[in-house]
């Protein structure tokens, strides 16, 4: 029951219709983090300078997420992402990035961190995930994310790290553009032949699929009548996913199915309110309560038509 | 047990990236017709001109449906539609409409299509539908469809059909539009508060949702890798949703669930092959493991996280 994950440790500014923050934490390692960590203990790899605070770090705390691999650079700055969404939440318009620290993150695991039972490698240099995860020889299902840059600028180096790991968590914009195919059935079969045990694409508000050797299974988003801040909603259902998956004994497909759900959940109340806020005061009651509405949403009787019984 | 339907019955000339066809038997009251024909019996109501022919009327002899109240204007011409799509299958380019003796529509019902439990009202003109609706004092469920023209050329009237409906089935664009709330959870408040026990909203690849007053329930689209000709999809939906429920002796959250499973099992096999091709020859062993294969791909064992369980 461990579970690490290697990326970013961030922070962020954002603007969106409803309001705005000048500096709060972000960064993909840290929503994974925390989304996990209500499932299973949680170290995070990443790089930050000596701005990042003890607010910050009282987060990480909280949660018991082990931060021993989390490098303080000295007179360093924390990577730093400022952006905007407008009425369209699905699209997140980058105003700043500096990369400062992150630039030349150099992940440096630790044995209890290599020697987790689960790796997720957030959205970073397919060159640097594929390093960890030969780092960390007995983990037992590693999976990855990317982003549209890797792709059109390392697609050869990414797919090898995409053949090193078990699961791929990504957008259908991206599953598209690694594949050059439209049809999201026909892109979900190339990336599963690259090994894969298992494919997760997410569909921003139409929810996401899982895609296994022979089975396929759909979840849809939860119905919000308002999204306040989609930042970090993706790496935070993959902890969900991910943690869920570390807290079972086994990976089966029953299993896979309920860590969709969970995700779901999680990033549910990610895009509640801004940054961290929401999810960092979540309770497992909130939690469970919200699995069973996917189940009331989703649930129907599996009852075949007869047409001699038809009324 | 028994459905009417009033809509177009038409002839449709296809273009799509895999063939094309010139002149085939298509309209809304024709999809909708044949696909709930396999769950009940269905009356349907429309205008042809004295060009359909023998191979037209065979389609809707063959599966027993009534065209009694099919006018047949002598001299005149059928309804034809030519249409053009793209890779992207979800836009319709309308390259001809011939509108004919569908110009001058005017429903005459016999007392079999009046008296009918269920009354299904396809795209027409509003107050047609209004008309329509009030002939059928008895019909226990009344579901309508729409189209943006009628959104954005008569709005109030088109608010006034709803008004008188127990159901409507529009896809989200038109959700949207009519509300001019671009959240579709708020759009659906909106429109289920003109009185309505139901409402569709239909999302193309994304599937389905169905709002009622206490409940929300998603069902994806089946997974096609290629979808052949989506002409007449939303009312093949529409069909099987209508068709199922006039099988049912309560209609039921249970059974609009059960419902909008069987309307996505039959869009399903309709966008498979050019217009009414697929559907002509379906059975039913064939529509039920369809249905299976929708639990298949939703189904999730309900069980709640526990921390102190956990691996």
């Amino acid at each position: 029951m461990s579970l690490t994950v290697v990326g970013s440790v961030a922070f962020d500014a954002l603007e969106t219709p409803f309001g705005q923050r000048d500096k709060i934490l972000g960064g993909a390692g840290t929503h994974f983090a925390l989304s996990s960590s209500f499932f299973t203990d949680v170290n995070v790899v990443g790089v930050v300078g000596d701005d990042f605070g003890d607010a910050e770090w009282a987060v990480f705390e909280r949660h018991n997420i082990n931060t021993d691999d989390v490098e303080v650079v000295a007179g360093g700055k924390t990577f730093f992402w400022r952006g905007r969404y407008d009425y369209d939440m699905n699209t997140a318009h980058t105003l700043d990035t500096q990369l400062n620290v992150f630039e030349t993150f150099d992940p440096k695991l630790s044995e209890k961190s290599k020697s987790a039972r689960l790796l997720f490698l957030a959205n970073i240099l397919p060159t640097i995930q594929k390093q960890v995860r030969e780092q960390c020889e007995n983990a037992q299902f590693v999976a990855m994310d990317t982003m549209n840059f890797w792709i059109s600028s390392m697609k050869d180096q990414l797919i090898e790290t995409i053949k090193v790991v078990d699961c791929v968590i990504i957008n259908d914009a991206e599953a598209r553009q690694l594949t050059d195919e439209p049809n999201i059935h026909k892109a979900a079969k190339v990336i599963l032949n690259y090994g894969l045990k298992a494919l997760v694409i997410k569909r921003g508000e139409y929810g996401a699929v899982l895609f296994t050797k022979d089975n396929f299974f759909v979840v849809p988003a939860y119905p919000l009548e308002s999204v306040f801040d989609p930042t970090g909603a993706g790496d935070t259902f993959a902890g969900g996913f991910m943690g869920y998956l570390a807290s079972q004994v086994e990976i089966t497909e029953d299993a896979l199915r309920r860590a969709m759900i969970y995700g779901s959940v999680m990033a549910s109340f990610n895009v509640e309110e801004f940054g961290t806020e929401r999810v960092d005061r979540l309770t497992h009651d909130e939690i469970n309560e919200r699995f069973r509405a996917f189940k009331r949403m989703t649930h129907f009787e599996e009852i075949p038509f007869e047409k001699s019984a038809a009324a």
